[in-house]
């Protein structure tokens, strides 16, 4: 059985869509353990009552040192102290990475932590690593973030052996800052199946099985990815309900409209990883639904399973030269 | 009659599309000059014939060394020569950038010359600056971009004060790297109307007048924007075609999705400004219809009229504190 610490009190839903999908992922060797106020309804999961809430707006350090009975860093401290196997929390992003830092500590070996963000791809799922943990970067870090996006391709993505590119401005190696011609070096001469630059052009064409970039970039890529899809379908609903044989189509390619949705949707997976700890920490959407969350445990739990903790640190072990 | 030089031979579409698009751009005070082949036929259109032709794949430094004599090279060399009041070119925006310093130089008191794109953003049009031509910048760098983009907005997208936002990874003053960290305060202290971070969501919905950031992150940004456009519009139409139902309500929605994209299609400007050079110089795209070709000689000439050149000297000749 997998146990699951789930922060019920942190995303922008409230806590009844956080537990409606800890109800939807039950079962299946899962066991979510659901952190919130004493009243909350959990349908009879296990509820560990927790007495404050992290917000969106509160600063990490914050967070930490006034608010150790927050729903979120108890989940947290869950793993930590293991009496979970996995957390997942749609909460404040920096204060996961905070708490994540201090109690779940990292991975011997590893300089930084990443966001491991799974991205539903033209021709497959492939994994953007970091979407936005570490805003600046030196050439090794991004070297292993590729690493830990490797094996989360091999063990959440079931990709044998996963192909790698470097987001930068151009294709040819000489293209790009300095970060990522250095990192380029470093790609280049390391054992990873390394193909080369990619370009944001082709971060939803599925370039690469894993894509590498520092999560500054990460960050504002992925977001662009996301603001792009919203307003083009948005724009193109406008520019259909402006007619009448316009809105009779719209209603025709309806299913088709919502099977790209799906198809695009980041509540697909539902969250992202944050590879280099030693415990399994899974950071959803602020704004999860049920179905986001129920997949983001899943997802959780899948990390589990697959013992992707202990596949790091054995990968990370490896002598420098060749990880 | 503002006399805009155009290189022929650059583009990824050939010869042909370029003059088209000049043919169509001539008149209301606009004369374009044709540099390519002495054998192009250019229905009427002055030509000066060049015998070299700059690649796309060429190395800057080796375009201007060995390509003297480029339809490129010359064209520029028309503006710094005073022979030409505009440059236009589909081609290779290393080589450009690489001239453009070179022959026509930076402005008294310009870093750095930047690109500035303009966005045919939901709430109006809007440009992006750098969007590649610096991929590695200092805070300083931005502010320079911002006050250029700013005269951009005013004198080509006709903004009264223009809005400024700064690129980043969370609306809040501390979310950032280090460069929009600093940035961030020079812009604050600023006599720019800055309004703070925008994020990658915000690129297409137009959340500012002027969107500044550093060329590395700039050109994911733009690259990223496009390619998703591309790959939903093209998902929409496999899903629609899928289906009986979905085909014949595709026939339904084709003018809607028409406009849709022209609304979107970057062809609507044709180009992007090399802003701090002492000449107008205006890079298309390089897969540039002919109607886009048009769209940049357009924007090219709107420059000259506008005497943006002019107002960004005036505009850098203040005191560095007000800039």
């Amino acid at each position: 059985m997998t146990r699951v610490a789930v922060d019920a009190m942190g995303g922008d839903r409230g806590p009844e869509a956080v537990v409606e999908g800890a109800l939807a992922a039950r079962g299946d060797g899962i066991e979510p353990v659901i952190f919130g106020e004493a009243d909350l309804e959990t349908h009879g999961l296990e509820l560990v009552p927790t007495t404050q809430i992290v917000g969106m707006d509160d600063k990490p350090a914050d967070a930490l040192r006034a608010k150790e009975d927050s729903s979120l860093v108890r989940a947290v401290k869950a793993v930590a102290d293991g009496e979970a196997d996995a957390v997942v929390s749609p909460g404040n992003t920096g204060a996961m990475l905070a708490a994540g830092l201090v109690y779940v500590r990292r991975i011997h070996g590893v300089r930084r932590p990443a966001i491991a963000v799974p991205i539903p791809a033209k021709n497959g799922p492939s994994v953007l690593v970091d979407a936005g943990a570490n805003a600046d970067c030196r050439p090794e870090h991004l070297l292993q973030f590729a690493t830990m996006g490797a094996v989360f391709a091999e063990e959440i993505l079931g990709i044998a052996r996963p192909q790698v590119r470097l987001l930068s401005i151009g294709e040819e190696a000489e293209k790009g800052n300095q970060l990522t011609l250095d990192a380029h070096a470093l790609l280049a001469a390391s054992d990873l199946d390394f193909r080369g630059n990619a370009e944001g052009r082709d971060i939803l064409e599925g370039a690469a099985d894993v894509l590498v970039t520092d999560g500054f970039t990460g960050n504002v890529a992925l977001k662009t990815v996301e603001g792009t899809i919203r307003t083009v379908l948005i724009g193109l609903r406008s520019e259909i309900e402006a007619t009448a044989g316009g809105k009779l189509g719209g209603l025709l390619i309806r299913p088709a409209s919502r099977r790209l949705r799906s198809r695009l949707d980041p509540d697909t997976y539902g969250g992202a990883y944050l590879l280099g700890l030693k415990g399994l920490v899974v950071i959803a959407h602020g704004n999860s639904s049920a179905t986001a969350i129920a997949n983001a445990i899943r997802l959780a739990a899948r990390g589990v399973d697959h013992d992707v903790v202990g596949r790091l640190a054995a990968r990370l072990a490896q002598p420098a030269e060749t990880v």
